[in-house]
């Protein structure tokens, strides 16, 4: 069997997406990650190229990404991990992006099928029995990332999302707050919605705490949205200390409105995010989040999908580790 | 001769993206534009499909889009309105990143003339003569975005950088602002570092200013460029009242800096930033800029090459309009 970047990666002690990294000559790895990566490589004799060259021949080469929408904020580094990948093993990206309707996922499909993609990757939307149909009649392997189906009929990339919202609702619990509010995602979207607000239920009655249902306030990840259920928080009388956003950019929203209304974040109001884009680290204050590892999520999946490709046997759920980021927009309740 | 979105677009008296995102259904189009475009389309008989399968039946349908890095704010929007046309035409993107590396660059050339891509997008980074020599050697039809090559040898799609940057500059004059600092792009970058720097040195002498030339930095575009020359402004006897910086993500550092560091913006220092990247709309105050017609320069570009590929005329430099957007980091100096 030959030599993968998943063997590389054991070997080496690190993460796909760092062997990623290394191959591509990335400028954030340290140069003794660099030197450990470089001398499994040498030790497994790996050579992506040569493993290219063995696959099937009726092969095309390339590989569908459905995509919501490049231009929003969380799809660039998944997108990178996957061309990352993709550009080791000479496979080409058919980017499209779908706009989270369904009619367009159903012509990308169409689309695909017509230009003989190997493989396809689906990123992020849920996946109805619809969906799963039309995944089906195309008949070419897929890849989901950042989503699965109820069934775990598909492969897929995620992260466990229930706990990592349990853990960013305890990280405000433990900082002393009582009143913590949620800007929740959509109440029916069973990846970034549903395990979100049930890991923040699942914080505060663990440790005693009411649930309010009024406090737990519904938006679609968008600035607009954060800013809008600020707004309402702002109107109520009993106002909570603590937010936590699904959504890093609800966030910003959020914060942007309570500092345009004279509150201060983290005085007022300790505000937690969710993604870990480039906005809440650049936002002042910088913004505590859970990030998801999104560029090794595009990795993976991408190479699950080679791996499928080549026969090879593939885990069917991976869920990859999130991470709390401690920044400024978080502090001790009632400290000042 | 067959229908072009061209035509089309000119006929609605709409541009080319708002054609394009019709086509697409996006929704930031309002009902009546949707009107007049669908009413162009039919009187023209437009049907992107036909022309698609007009092509030259050698064509691999695919495009080459040779990118800095899809993780990088200012792209995205770029390559989404690159596809959004690529997909009414039935083109493939390949999309690769080079990280602004020479060596990078010359790979995907390699890989290109190997995938017989039937054109190449070049975005973004410096056309050095070497580079020049291989892209003339590749022998692929070229369009450039937001870069050219001194001679105009290539076809190219940019905005009026020197123009841009003296408005900029002339607004922050018009505020009343006399000690007006640059944080600049790279001194030897022909596209946004040269001519945004010469721009601003325009406005000052066409307004008599003194021009200092201890109070211009040289950045990389990056927040932590923005941060770090913003430091040395707060580190000036004779600080400026205003900053001018080349670039949104660098605004938002210094911004971040004066903040971190007691300041407030605009009141102690306004700030105008370029490129219109969604970072500077959601940062609190939302940064002024310069915004550049991202998705339009992509939709152009790929429109252009399309156009090539079909033996049609296409003029060789192309200048889109930029926006100055006013929003809430700028002021009348000295008012309060």
């Amino acid at each position: 069997m030959s030599v993968t970047i998943k063997d590389v990666a054991k070997k080496a002690g690190v993460g796909l997406g760092t062997v990623s990294r290394v191959l591509n000559n990335h400028p954030s790895v340290s140069e003794e990650t660099r030197k450990k990566v470089l001398d499994a490589i040498k030790e497994l004799d790996y050579n992506p190229n040569a493993i290219a060259r063995s696959l099937k021949v009726k092969s095309t080469k390339s590989i569908g990404v459905m995509i919501p929408d490049i231009s929003s904020a969380f799809y660039p580094d998944i997108v990178r991990g996957i061309e990352d990948i993709a550009n080791e093993y000479k496979y080409n990206i058919i980017l499209l992006n779908t706009d989270l309707k369904r009619e367009k996922e159903k012509e990308a499909l169409i689309m695909l099928k017509e230009k003989k993609a190997d493989g396809i990757l689906f990123i992020s939307n849920t996946i109805s029995e619809k969906l799963k149909r039309d995944f089906k009649k195309v008949n070419i392997p897929i890849v989901l990332i950042a989503t699965k189906d109820d069934e775990s009929e598909f492969y897929s990339v995620t992260i466990d999302n229930e706990r990592a919202a349990y853990e960013a609702t305890k990280y405000l619990i433990k900082l002393g707050h009582k009143r913590i509010a949620m800007i929740a995602g959509k109440k029916e979207d069973p990846n970034a919605g549903i395990p979100r607000i049930n890991g923040y239920k699942r914080a505060l009655e663990e440790s005693g705490l009411k649930l309010d249902e009024n406090i737990i306030f519904y938006g679609d990840y968008k600035f607009k949205s954060g800013y809008q259920n600020m707004l309402k928080v702002l109107k109520l009388k009993d106002k909570p200390t603590a937010i936590f956003s699904a959504s890093d950019t609800m966030a910003v929203g959020a914060a942007s409105c309570a500092m345009q209304h004279g509150f201060k974040v983290p005085d007022d109001f300790s505000i937690i995010g969710f993604d870990g884009v480039e906005l809440a680290e650049y936002f002042y204050p910088p913004i505590t989040t859970v990030k998801q590892p999104r560029y090794e999520m595009g990795a993976k999946g991408m190479e699950m999908l080679i791996k499928i490709l080549q026969g090879e046997d593939v885990e069917r759920e991976v869920q990859l580790d999130f991470e709390l980021i401690e920044r400024s927009s978080c502090k001790v309740k009632g400290e000042s």
